[in-house]
C-alpha cells in the first residue's frame, strides 16, 4: 500500500492566513487506463491566488495545482495508453497532462475550439473534490492519480522540469499568437505585464520573428529578467506615469505606435493604454483578463480611426502547448522559477505568490 | 462664359439656422486633364451635418457636397483621361469620383492601405477653399470642376444615380467585410443602426452570404426599410431597451449569440450593448464611430472569456467602392432616397437631415 | 418484427451490369441510442459510381446510399438522444446523418480539422459491411439502423427532402469557402465543372457575393440549370475548345482573369486550364479531385508570376453542412434532381448516373 | 569633373566569355532630387546570370547590378529628399534603392500590391540603357546615379554593406511569409534549395518561429553553412536521391510531414518532390520560379487529398525589405558572402556565379 502526503484545501476562506491542510492519504489502485505519476514538480500559478480569494470556484474540499510535472510510476490495466501525439506512454515517462476538452460539446465540435470547451475539466481544482476517488487529483500533493483518458503528454527527457510548469502561461500566448494570425516578421511588440504570462509573452514575441520587444511592468526585478531574455526596452510602472509611458513607445516606434500589443496585466485600465500604444491597422490582443477585474473606459473613435483589431485569448488547446514545448526546450527558463517549496510549506508559497514576490514559484514535493 | 450656381458654406456657426448661401460663379477654364462635370445628384451625408456642428473640420468658404454623381460637360486638353479601372473618360459619361489618396506617404505605401493615407483630400469641404481656384470643388453646385488626376469613375450607364449616392455608405462596409475576413457562409450578423451606413450594411451582409440579419435602430419607417431589403428581424431601439434587445438577439441565435455584428450607430454604448450580443469567437466591427462621440465603459474579461475579436474600419479604398458597385447595380436601392431637394433648397435639405427625418436626402441641381 | 428491403451489393466486379441485388432482411432491435430511420431519399452520388469501379475502397458486401434523408421510426432506450447541434431528436424528426470523426485521433484533435479524421467512418459503404449487424448501414434501403453516437442532424420540417441531398455537394464547397478565406465581396467566380458539386458551388457562389459567375461544363442541359440558378455565364466544353476557354473568361473579367477559380470537374487538365484563368494574386481551389484521375503538366513559373494560391479541399466538417442548411432552405434545388427511382430500379439509377444522364438521381424507396 | 569606371553589357550574345566591358565615363550633373552615390558593394545575382544567358529581358547597352550599397556623395537641387520611411537623406549617408513601383497603375493601387506594379523599373538593366542620360544607373560601377523620385532607403550606420547585398534575396522570404499567412510558431520548415534565397528562407524561418528547419540543396559547402546559420538538418541532393529525400523528411516530422516548404531550387521537378514532403493541411511556397524552367507533373488528387495550400510569391514590396532590416542586423552574414572581385574583374565573378562556385558574389569597386 502506497501512501502519499498532499495539501488539502478544505474551503475557501476570505483571507486565510494558512488555507491549506498537509494530510497523509492511501493511493487508490489504479483502474485501466489510469496513470500514477510521481510528482516532479507543481508550479503555483496567479490562477491558484484567485481560488483562495474566491475568484475563481473550484469544487472543495480541494488539492490544487494545475501546473504539473511528474514521473510515471505506474499504469494501470494491461493496454497500452497513448499521449496525445500518439506516443505510447511508459513508467519512468516524464510527463504532463493537460486541461481535458471533452470533444462532444458545440464548441469542441461545430465551433472546432477546444479551448472553448464547455465541459472542460482540469486538475487541481475542478476534475473532481478532494473527498471523492481518487482524491490525489491535484499537484500539489505526493502522487497524483491521473484519471483514464487524460490528455497527457509525454515530455522530451531532456526538458527541464522547471520549464514544462512555465509552458502553462506559455500556451496560452502561442494560443494568442495564433489568434491574432501570428506576427509578421520585425513586428514591434509591447508586452504589457511582467508576470508569467508577460514574461512568456515576450520571450514568445522575441523568438517569433519580432523586431523589438518592449515590457512594460514591475518590480525592477522582473523588468531585468525581461531584458535578460530579450526584451530592447523596459518600462517600470512604479516609475513611469501612464502618459509618459504612451510617449515612451511612441518615441522608440518612430512615432507611429507599436505594431502589436499584448495585454497580460489583468488590470482594466492597461487596455485603455496599450490601444494608445497600438499603430494605425495594429492588433491589441487580450490575453490578462481570464479573472474578471472590471471595466474600463474606452472610446470606440480610437478604434475606429486607427482600425485597431482587438481580440481575446482565453487559456489554450493541446496544439498550443505542444507547439510551445520547442520554446521550452531551446530557451533556459531556469531563471524564471524564483523561488521552490517543499510540499510542507505549501502555504508559505501561495502566500508568497499573493505578495507577488514570486515569478514562479515550484512545490518540489 | 458658363455660370455656375452653387451652395457655399461661408463660415461654422452653431448654431445656423441657414447656414449655406447660393452664389453664382463663373466656371474657370479648364487645364488640362481636368474634367468639367455637370452636377446630377449630390446625396446629403451625416458627416455634412458634423461640419455644420464643427465636429469634422473643413476649410471655409466651402463647397460642401462628397457623394456626387455627375455628367462630364467638358475635360481640359488633348489627352486622355483614364478612371481608377482604366476606362477611358469620355464627354457624357456618367461619373463620381472618390477621395484622392496620395499613394506616397507611410500609410499609402509601406502601411499599404491608402484608406489611412495622410494626406487623403476629398471634394466637398477638403480640397481647396470655395474662395480659390477652383472654386467649385463639391456637390452641392449646378457644375463641379474636378482637378487634373482624380480618382475617376466611369459608372456603368445603366446605374441609377440615386445608386450611386449610397455607394459611399457601402464602400465602408465593404472596406469592413474586408478587414474583418468576411462573412462565413450562413452568419447571422446584427447591425445595430438603421442609418445609410446600417442599412447598406445590412444589405451587403444579406448578398454576401448572411444566413440571417437582425438590424437594431429607429425610427420605425427605417426598420420597415429594413425589413424590404430583406433583414430577417428588426428590433426597434424607441420600444425596446437594451437588455431586451440582447435577450433577444440570444433568443435568435439559440443562446449563443451572432457570428458577426457590425457597429453603425455611433453611440459609444452601443459597443457594450453589441459586445454582449456576440458569440464565443464571433467578430465585432466598429464603423460608426468616424466622429469622437465620448467614452463607453467595457469590461475587458468579456472580451478575454468569450475570445471576440474587435474591428475598426475607416473609409475605404477606391477598391472597395469598385467591389461596392456590383450591388448597386443588382439591388434597387432607390427606395433609400427618401427626400429630394432643388439646389434652391439646401438649407432645407441639411436641416432635414440634422433631424433625421431623412434616410437619405439629394440635391438634384 | 419488421423487415426492410435493402440493395445489396455483394462484390466488386467490373464491369458489372447488375451490379445490386435486392433482398428483404429483419430489422434488428434497436440499442440505445441507435436510430431507426425509414428512408425518404437517398442520393445517388459520383462516389458511388466510383465505387462500383472500384476506384473508391468500400468493405463488400456493402449497402451504398451516403446522401440520405429520413424520418426517425424509433429511437433505443429511454435516454434523450441529441443531434450535432444539442437539439433532442424525436420520432417523426426528418433527419440526415454526417460522416462520423471520431475526435480523437492526431487530426481532429491536434490539427483541429475533423474532415481529415485518421478513422472516419460514413453509411454507404463504410461503416460496417452488410453481413454484420446491423445490416441496414446505408440509405439505398427501406429502412436504415443507425448506429448509437451517429452525427445526427435533424432537418428543419419546411426542409424539401431533395434539397438534403444536394448538401452532400454543398458542404465540400461551403468547406472549400471557408478554406479559401471566403469570397471578397464581388469577386467573379468560375466554376470548372457542371456536376452536382459544380453547380452547387456556383449557386453557393452566387450567394455568398459573387459578382459574377462563369459556369465551364457540359451537357447543354446542365449549362441551362446553371443559368436558371443564377450563373452570368456559361462555356459548353463541348462547343469551345481549352484555349479559347481560357480567352473567353479573360474577355469578361477586362483581360485580367478570374478572381477565383473552383475545380470541380475531376480532371487533372482542367487545373493546368483553369490557372490561366485566375488573376494575379487569384485563388484556385481544387474540389474535385477526391478521386486519383492522375497528373497534369503544369508550370511553376505561372503560379509563382501571379502568385496564386492554390488550395485542396477535402470532405467536410459537420459545420460546413449545417452552414449550407441555410442555403438549402432559402433556394428551391428541386430541379437539380432530375431523377427518381424506386429502390427495385438501383441498378438502372445507379448506371444512369455511370452514363452521366443524371444531374441528381434520388431513390425513393 | 568626376569620372566614373563602369562595366557595361554592350548586348546579349550567348555563349559570352567576357560579357562585360569596361569604360571610364563622365558623370553627368545632378538634376533636383537626383542622387549620386559612390559604390560601396554590389551583389551578383542569379538573375545577372539569367540576363546573360537571355532569359531575363534588359534593354542593351546595360549596366547590371540591382543588389548595391552606396554612400551618398551628392544630392541635386536645394531641397530635402527623404527615403521610402520618411527619413530625411543625407550627404554621406550609406544607401540602397529598390525596385520603384509606380502607384498608379491598377495593380497597385485597386489590387494594392506593388510588388506586381505593372510598370516597375529596377536598376541594373531596366531603368533605362547605358546609352542614354543618366548612364550610370547600375551596380557594376564606379558611382551610380540615382534617379529624382527613386525609392531610397537610409541604412542604419552599424549594417555591414554585406548584409544588405543579401537583403534582396531576403526581401523575397519575407514576402513569401506574409503571403503564406507567416509561420505558425513551432512549424517545421523544409527548404528546397540552397542558394542565397533558399539560405535566407532559412534563416528567416528559424528567427520567425520555426521549430525546425530543413534544407535540401547542395554544394555540401552550402549545407554546411546552412547548418552554421542554424539548419537542423541538411539534406545534399548529390547523395541523397529523391525518393530517400522524402522519406527523411516524413521521418523528421513523425510521418506526418513538414508544416510549410519553401521551394527556392527554381526545378520544376522540386514542386512534385516538395508536395510529398507538407503534410495534411500543410503550405507549400513557390519562390524559386522567377524565370521560366518548364513543366513538371503533378497530381492534383495530392493537393486535394491532403489539402495543401500553393502560393506563390514575386518579389517584394518596399515594407518587406524595411521588415528585413532587422535580420540583416542582427545575425552577421558576411560568411554567405564567399567572393568578392574589384570592378576590373567582373566577367570572372559573373562568370563564377555561373558555374555556381560561389553563394554570394560581391563586386567592390
Amino acid at each position: 500500500m502506497v501512501m502519499s502526503r498532499v495539501a488539502v484545501l478544505p474551503e475557501i476562506r476570505v483571507p486565510a492566513d494558512r488555507p491549506f491542510v498537509l494530510e497523509e492519504v492511501e493511493v487508490p489502485p489504479l483502474t485501466t487506463g489510469a496513470v500514477l505519476g510521481r510528482m516532479v514538480l507543481a508550479g503555483v500559478c496567479g490562477t491558484d491566488v484567485h481560488i483562495l480569494h474566491g475568484k475563481v470556484p473550484v469544487r472543495t474540499p480541494a488539492v490544487l495545482g494545475h501546473e504539473n510535472v511528474a514521473r510515471v510510476e505506474a499504469i494501470g490495466g494491461e493496454d497500452e495508453i497513448r499521449d496525445v501525439t500518439g506516443k505510447v506512454v511508459q513508467v519512468g515517462d516524464l510527463i504532463t497532462w493537460l486541461p481535458k476538452s471533452c470533444m462532444q460539446c458545440y464548441n469542441c465540435t461545430i465551433l472546432g475550439d477546444p479551448s472553448k470547451c464547455e465541459k472542460r475539466v482540469g486538475y487541481g481544482g475542478w476534475v473532481v473534490p478532494a473527498d471523492q476517488f481518487p482524491y490525489l487529483v491535484g499537484g500539489f500533493s505526493e502522487y497524483v492519480w491521473i484519471l483514464p483518458g487524460s490528455d497527457l503528454v509525454v515530455l522530451p527527457p531532456d526538458l527541464a522540469p522547471e520549464a514544462v510548469v512555465l509552458g502553462d502561461a506559455l500556451r496560452i500566448m502561442v494560443h494568442g499568437l495564433e489568434r491574432i494570425g501570428g506576427l509578421a516578421y520585425g513586428d514591434t511588440v509591447v508586452v504589457q505585464g511582467s508576470g508569467a504570462v508577460g514574461l512568456m509573452g515576450a520571450i514568445l514575441a522575441r523568438d517569433a520573428g519580432a523586431g523589438q520587444v518592449i515590457v512594460i511592468g514591475a518590480p525592477a526585478a522582473r523588468l531585468e529578467l525581461a531584458r535578460e531574455y530579450g526584451a530592447d526596452a523596459v518600462i517600470d510602472i512604479t516609475q513611469v506615469p501612464a502618459t509618459e509611458r504612451i510617449q515612451r513607445v511612441l518615441a522608440l516606434t518612430n512615432g507611429r505606435g507599436a505594431d502589436v500589443v499584448f495585454e497580460c496585466a489583468g488590470v482594466p485600465a492597461a487596455v485603455a493604454e496599450g490601444l494608445e500604444m497600438v499603430r494605425v491597422n495594429g492588433k491589441y490582443m487580450i490575453a490578462g483578463h481570464y479573472g474578471d477585474a472590471g471595466t474600463v473606459s474606452l472610446n470606440p473613435h480610437l478604434i475606429n480611426k486607427k482600425q485597431i483589431t482587438i481580440t481575446g485569448v482565453w487559456s489554450a488547446s493541446n496544439r498550443h502547448f505542444l507547439r510551445g514545448l520547442h520554446l521550452l526546450r531551446k530557451i533556459p527558463l531556469e531563471k524564471l522559477v524564483t523561488h521552490r517549496f517543499p510540499l510542507a510549506q505549501i502555504n508559505e508559497a501561495v502566500l508568497a505568490a499573493e505578495r507577488q514576490e514570486t515569478l514562479k514559484a515550484v512545490i518540489v514535493p
